[in-house]
């Protein structure tokens, strides 16, 4: 094992320059201010949780969490999502706050270093979670947010698929009673979108022949209202039925909130996070092979927090929408103030002035006139914009040399 | 040891409520508008950093940081501050930018739990680097920039204590020769600001009269020019000489600033961070025991990425700020909609309209008309403020049950 090296950073974690910073900070804002036109207020949670009660509840498998001992001896993990801190603060400081509650958040989250090329160790998360409320209604809002918030985001093309954890669970009960070694493979196939896989499986199970159609079948379920109505005739089951009436509903409310466009029935959809309990979504961005969005409900992970309650929520991948965004225009440009010692007071209080105009001042002491010449000949050559030690400037003001006045 | 209950989290780190979070948000949105309107640009560096790269170079005692294992062996460490990170950043993906470099940050950092009630585990910073000036100018810039990130924060009075390293070491080098060990003592006492330490150490030297009354003198070197004079006179040093030279250099050009009315000459004042080797500094708020920002010249470190550099910069403790700074105003207010689901599209292109006009509003299905009829009741009765679910309004508006009008 090599000692790494002064310029190294750990496999998996990111520096974001300048630029990235600018579009990251643009989206969080965005977005956040989106949600808080919803009524969700945000809060702030430690990075820092303990592994018996946050981290045992995250969705997170135990060997992508990042553990560490505090000097008490106690297991800590670096936060692996916020939904499990939120359950913990709605059941601690929020106890006595009435239901619902509308909170939203914007944080760093951290899966354990995986060696497969490309997965972060560290990313951003913009979300928020709807805790008490158990309606279609409930729901829809979480879509409807959703698709507002990606437009917040700047993200221009998506869709949203949308399925229900119970219809999956209640066909595959009925068709493979018991079987949950199966059932658990393909749902893994479904999750990981690997129909070839799925199909393989289905036919290595030697089911017959009215099972196996119908396992196939939902392979094609993806659409609109008109999904559900296959959906119903699919599946005898109790739990696949409600959870199709329940999607139905919400898919009325979405109809309401003027989004349809934007939505997908797709009942092959299966959220990756454990805790889910009913309906979950995706957002897919056009040209983009991995979601930009995830959420769903989660009925029953506030009950480990003392406080049991209905509960739904989203988060946006905001690194990944990092990368679909298109930049934000430049700001408005930035002034160079070049000036003599004997100058300094008149230069820095020109400075103070455009500062406090908004504009962004960079000052810098020349020492002889010769120099402030040089500066104002080499931004007389560079037209429109003039570049100083790396940074672009669009406006010189010098002084000393003369009357201490703007050249531009 | 017993397993922490489902409602904890671990010591020393917090969670903000949304009051603490529109705060805290409102600092570090108007610290880093400031920051940015002096040229410096924002970076993000990962939470996690390699100990034998950033951890060693860091300020913070070994048993200060928090140490983890990555699944390759390697010890990694969560963030102490920022500076060694943005050095390494220096070095590596910025190599190429030619100095002077202007970068800012906010950004949570970590110090490993400690017993002590009241210490932080985790907390927040807000602050810049410059790297690659070592004049006077760039100095003042820092303190004169610091000044203003205090006003943006909503400081309102505060004083700017500034020493340097280089008078304490030449004074004591000068007077106590290679006694290590004793100018260690006598620096922590200055650190702690405990005097009456600092006058019993001294006094257990038996160091000859003059040497004695020198070394108590600097007790009382804090105020303005005039501080700067006295020093001079206090040591031969050559290396306390310059620095105070380099001071009042400083001083002049904090007087062009304008800031100086913030500023105080304290000539006991040690950086608390090793890497430190110039003009150091620390903001004081009125009626507060302790530094709300912090900052100071590391000339040495960037060495350590392989780029050497002079360089200086200072954070603000942003959450001792949140306890100074006085409440934002609240909100515009928040609208509640209220409707029956057959006006459901209605009352949500209402929710829609209002939102996009910047306006916070939280919709709500209601199962009949008599709900309907008690909201409208209790928010006349209420008056102003109408309480609905632990959430307060200002404005109800109920779709259903009429002409689908607004009640305010």
């Amino acid at each position: 094992m090599s000692k790494p090296k002064g310029f190294e950073k750990p496999v998996g974690v990111k520096d974001y320059l300048p630029h990235a910073v600018t579009k990251l900070r643009a989206i969080e804002r965005n977005v956040l201010a989106c949600m808080s036109r919803w009524g969700y207020e945000q809060i702030v949670t430690p990075t820092m949780e303990y592994y018996d009660t946050v981290g045992v509840a995250s969705a997170t498998s135990d060997q992508k969490l990042f553990k560490l001992l505090n000097q008490r001896g106690t297991t800590i993990v670096l936060r692996s999502d916020m939904t499990a801190p939120i359950a913990r603060v709605v059941g601690s400081l929020l106890k006595d706050r009435p239901f619902p509650l509308r909170l939203s958040y914007h944080a760093n989250v951290f899966r354990a270093f995986e060696e497969e090329a490309g997965r972060d160790a560290e990313f951003f998360q913009t979300g928020v979670e709807l805790v008490g409320d158990p309606s279609p209604e409930a729901d829809a809002e979480m879509i409807a947010l959703a698709v507002a918030s990606l437009q917040a985001a700047g993200v221009e093309s998506f869709k949203m698929a949308v399925g229900h954890v119970g219809f999956l669970n209640g066909l595959f009960e009925e068709t493979l009673p018991g079987r949950t070694e199966e059932q658990e493979a393909l749902k893994e196939c479904l999750l990981q979108r690997d129909h070839v896989g799925y199909r393989s499986i289905l036919r290595s199970l030697s089911l017959e022949e009215g099972c196996r159609v119908e396992l196939e079948g939902i392979l094609r379920l993806r659409g609109g209202q008109e999904v559900c109505d296959q959906a119903l005739h699919l599946s005898g089951s109790a739990g696949a039925k409600d959870a199709i009436r329940h999607l139905c509903e919400v898919w009325d409310v979405l109809a309401d909130y003027g989004v349809q466009e934007h939505v997908l029935i797709d009942l092959t959809m299966i959220g990756d996070f454990t805790y889910y309990t009913g309906l979950t979504f995706e957002g897919y961005a056009s040209n983009l092979g991995f979601p930009v969005c995830s959420g769903g409900r989660y009925d029953n992970l506030l009950a480990q927090f003392g406080r049991p309650a209905p509960a739904t929520g989203f988060a946006l991948k905001t690194n990944r929408i990092l990368e679909v965004v298109e930049q934000e225009p430049d700001s408005d440009g930035r002034t160079f103030i070049a000036y003599l010692a004997s100058e300094r007071a008149a230069a820095l209080a020109e400075a103070e002035r455009l500062r406090s105009d908004g504009l962004v001042v960079v000052t810098h002491s020349v020492k002889s006139l010769g120099e402030l010449t040089e500066l104002r000949e080499s931004f007389d050559r560079a037209g429109r914009t003039f570049d100083f030690h790396g940074s672009a400037y669009n406006e010189l003001i010098v002084f000393g040399g003369g009357k201490g006045e703007g050249s531009d």
